[in-house]
């Protein structure tokens, strides 16, 4: 099966073909090459490429043993999980466990796993898979520093710190002050703060009210975690809350240089609709779209932050110390300017100077200058108030112009010369457009249903531009048919040009990614081992379980078995674990290997524990030898030529 | 960070961008081309590419829109799932759930699916992973049909049925017969039968044995699944299997064309050895690896098939009628034959006349001969028998000739011109030779640790050469650093020309897969959306609580609320439950949409549940609303514009 090729691009092909032909150029090329590598053209009319298909093709192919430019963090969707995605060759090169189960990492399947997803559960409720949103990278400066990357789950609300040192997840926080949340996870220009907005208005604190109450009885609300960068975990203890209006607060950016100290929301639905589809109202699409402005929440983080520290200034709910909407308003930490309209996107310039707002049924970014939105709050330059007595801005004082991009805009993204890049989700296609003169340079399509925008450093004081990527929702005609679930696509575009550059489609195969952030894969720094020996990847210390070579061995307490092991290649010690019917059963396992990539894995069948021991870890593994029966144990990594003889039994003895 | 370039590529990219400068070529393949595509020469020079990388670039590149040519169905190892990869571009367009829960396409958060999960558990033990290892695409006379993939897992012996119509497992069969397997899956040459050999020895149908018993009372048994195709489904009632030796069976294929009727089983551990590293014994790798000869196994299934109906022939063990080994032997269904040594991969030629055996600790593949092997059996030329009767045929006879190929071969595939290609895992490279001649043609380094292969059609009667897939277990230096678990390897490799050439390297992110088939796409044909409306993918059936639009209700019975939902862009009908404290729910959703791609998921926060509704799809999911509160739920799916809109509360009131 060839790709289609459309008439023009056979006529360039041909005429190419011709061309080449008549200079010898790609006799030339061909010269030094392999046998079986064909001529250029040959190859470009065999496969349908076209020029700009070559030129794609060589700025995307990594050749073996070549390394990729940037990592992308993708969040997995509702796979739960974080995506690690190579440019320019777009290629995943880990899918990290951070929500779901993941039995190749042993994610799940553990001791220390197991209970780090179980400390995710929510209000006793097991939850086990979530749906991932905004990964953010922990900054330095408003740059990101490479250390750790911070995650949201939009289903429950909840908050993951994973470790970029060897890409783990160390933790995951929730609290039940809020139910669901979207604009998370993003940081403060120096990770002082994890920000983690609500979306779908509740009841603080969890607990029933009518839904006739809604305008009383539910909130929003934004935690702001503290995170803690010399343990690397966020601190529940010196976190805290801030209650917002019953609206549906949405994408979430941090001010940065002159802005540093702020925190902008978008909002929709200040409408307060809630649906109703089957008892004659409106559905919440139509209900929430009625009015021509919503709120963008503009927040002095480092002034709630005082006020928080106060005491008596704030109320206790859920575990977090809260500061209710009547403080909020009596110390001025909140105010409101219109953002027209179905806002979903809002995002602060590299230079921390404006902030760009996108209004899904709009189709204008507005720009809002930081400088007047402080002037006015200073001055108490007020429209007005909400229902909830937070003071609204005046729109046309706030604003210092719009751009007209398109239909449907949605996100916003930045290069580093003044340009700005705007996905346009009804056009299927990303505007490029200079932030100063308001003006649109260039339209790029995109397949299909374009939601977020990624470029290199997008999100820092200093983007690279060079690469932006369009998080595509439906792929539609894009690949071979797999099925009625298709998956998403990626589209690799070079910026780096005077004009935009389709590079590459990547289908997304697992879960529908929402955002993502590229950085320039130089400033991370992954250990190869883990070192000493015996080390617990969710400790960072060595286990107190860890066993080292020669003092493999099997003791009984009162409680139950504790089995010491090792793995080497190619064998377990012990690989015969003789144990009784009934009797609880501590595994301590540690790999005492420390060359690279000599994983072994170790699964017991029908036990459902499956472990990955890379180079150097300790793992535990408890379970109860509920059967009388014969068990074989194995390793699940190809780890040596005799690696199917890494394997032994366990023996569960009848009573 | 720029790929490393080495001196010599820095060379050729040098003179070949000045050759390229003097004939203009590159100015001529420039002229149509968009700007910012930049020249030939001046982008292999930025990115280091040799002229090989540019030829591999254009061999691999697939433009957007484009259709890969084959599609590769590879293990997902311990994800338990299963990967589908696009051929030439490498792309994975899918990763299917099979045995692990994977929320976003909402497998084992519904109803359904959890049961479907639930049906792989073993002897009442929740497992909820795998060691996926084989996949097999279904077969007619011998060549893959595109119906159907089976595919296994090794810890805890169980078969999956996948079909291929919507890429969606529909079954999950095992026995407690066996507690293990591995050369599973594979499939006589018109799919009757789906064969699974068990691997690790121990007693059939399960229970305790002491490990010293085990030449007594540990067995092998390979289970021959019946594959009802009209109904898509395994049949138990008529499947069966046969015990053997306590050898670790292995690599299995069926025989083809004049070896129809027959199935051959490698294994190892003809010693017997089972460790024993903490009890002063050798470890099974130097245990298992003390004869030079272990021992082919030679089934007649047309025969054994028959016995199996015999009355009297067979013992019920585990609700399988098994041959027991003295009937076995009595009726001739298996004969020995030695394969040197350290045995893994059994691979028919194409024209099934011959087997090709490698030996992990030889360097050799030996090649049997079908014909030579039916004429000892037919006249019973034994050279003996092994402990347990079974009939041993003579070496020498067998064996039609040896190739010397290298270092540890390990399994080998074949092309459309005679050769046959094989994984040396010890020296990381695959040798091409010449299955008449016994000759090495070629051998190409692989990077690193290579396993199995693929070739496209490997498997059948008539393979495509073209591709070869080396699997590789080991990364080590091919790709960006992401921590101590690293990725495994797929290289792409042309084998269409006088000469192996090297395309691509793939990461693998989610589990080592073991094994792939690669079959040409036009032979698959994936519906594109469920029709008719209301459609239970798992039942192919619409759904007995299928919901058309105006049909949406909430109707309370004795037992608990049942819950009418359709969606479609962008609100539930209704969006609104209210239940009370402890009612059982349950949600009954049809996704009334018929356009392609047009997914919506659907989500309650902390209650566990998100469910995948692709177009015409109907899906239902049961809990109960334990605790009194408000609970968001949402569309999961980036359905619309409006898709955040697209939400609604389950209302749990308090009793």
């Amino acid at each position: 099966m060839k790709p289609p090729i459309r008439n023009p691009r056979l006529l360039i092909v041909a005429l190419s073909s011709l061309v080449l032909a008549a200079c010898g150029g790609e006799g030339s090329l061909q010269a030094n090459a392999p046998a079986g590598n064909g001529k250029i053209g040959e190859l470009m009319e065999a496969r349908g490429l076209s020029e700009a298909d070559v030129s794609a093709a060589l700025k995307t192919y990594t050749p073996t043993g070549g390394r990729d430019e940037y990592l992308m963090f993708a969040s997995g969707g509702h796979s739960g999980q974080v995506m690690v995605i190579g440019l320019p060759s777009m290629r995943i090169l880990k899918v990290i466990a951070v929500f779901t189960p993941e039995p190749w990492q042993g994610y799940g399947y553990g001791d220390e796993s197991d209970a780090l997803i179980a400390s995710g559960d929510r209000d006793g409720q097991e939850v086990r898979w979530a749906d991932t949103h905004h990964p953010a990278l922990s900054e330095t400066g408003g740059d990101y520093d490479g250390e750790y990357l911070f995650i949201n789950d939009k289903a429950n609300a909840r908050v993951a710190v994973i470790d970029l040192e060897d890409f783990v997840t160390r933790q995951i926080v929730s609290s039940q002050l809020i139910q669901s949340d979207h604009g998370a996870t993003f940081v403060t220009p120096n990770t002082e703060y994890v920000v983690e907005p609500s979306q779908y208005p509740a009841p603080l604190g969890g607990g029933y009210a009518p839904i006739e109450e809604y305008d009383t009885k539910y909130r929003g609300a934004v935690i702001f975690w503290k995170f803690d960068r010399e343990k690397g975990r966020i601190d529940k203890e010196r976190s805290w809350a801030m209650e917002l209006p019953p609206y549906m607060q949405d994408l979430t950016d941090a001010g940065k240089l002159v802005s540093e100290g702020w925190v902008f929301i978008n909002s929709f639905n200040t409408e307060r609709a809630w649906g109703g589809t089957l008892e004659g109202k409106p559905p919440m699409e139509s209900g929430a779209s009625q009015n021509d402005m919503d709120y963008l929440h503009i927040i002095d983080w480092k002034k709630a932050e005082k006020v928080a520290a106060e005491p008596g200034k704030t109320e206790r709910i859920a575990g977090l110390p809260v500061i209710r909407l009547d403080t909020v308003n009596e110390e001025g930490l909140l105010h409101f300017v219109g953002e027209p309209k179905s806002p979903h996107g809002v995002d602060v310039t590299p230079d921390g100077r404006e902030m760009v707002v996108s209004g899904k049924l709009d189709t204008h970014t507005t720009v809002y200058s930081f400088e007047k939105v402080r002037e006015l709050i200073e001055n108490e330059d007020y429209v007005g108030r909400d229902p909830y007595g937070v003071p609204i801005l005046p729109f046309e004082k706030a604003v210092r112009g719009q751009a007209e991009v398109g239909l449907g805009p949605l996100h916003t993204q930045y290069d580093g010369d003044g340009n700005a890049y705007t996905s346009l989700f009804l056009e299927s296609a990303v505007a490029k457009w200079n932030v100063k003169e308001l003006r649109v340079i260039e339209k790029i399509p995109v397949h299909y249903n374009v939601g977020h925008l990624a470029t290199a450093e997008g999100d820092t004081v200093s983007p690279d531009g060079h690469f932006m990527v369009a998080m595509n929702k439906w792929a539609i005609d894009r690949f071979n048919d797999v099925g009625p679930l298709l998956p998403q696509n990626f589209q690799l575009v070079d910026i780096s040009g005077d004009s935009m550059q389709l590079l590459y489609d990547m289908p997304i195969p697992i879960g529908e990614p929402h955002y993502a952030q590229i950085i320039e894969a130089a400033k991370v720094k992954a250990v190869e081992v883990y070192s000493p020996i015996g080390t617990n990847p969710l400790t960072q210390r060595v286990d107190p379980y860890a066993t080292q070579a020669g003092e493999e061995r099997i003791e009984r307490d009162g409680e139950g078995v504790h089995v010491y092991m090792t793995a080497v290649r190619s064998h377990f010690t012990p690989d015969i674990i003789r144990v009784k019917e009934g009797d609880p059963v501590h595994l301590h396992i540690t790999n005492v290997e420390q060359a690279k990539d000599a994983t072994h894995g170790f699964a017991i069948g029908q036990m459902n524990i499956n472990l990955s021991l890379e180079p150097g870890e300790h793992s535990n593994v408890s379970f109860v030898a509920e059967k009388a029966g014969v068990y074989p144990l194995y390793c699940t990594e190809f780890c040596s030529a005799l690696h199917l003889e890494m394997a032994g039994y366990l023996l569960v003895e009848p009573k």
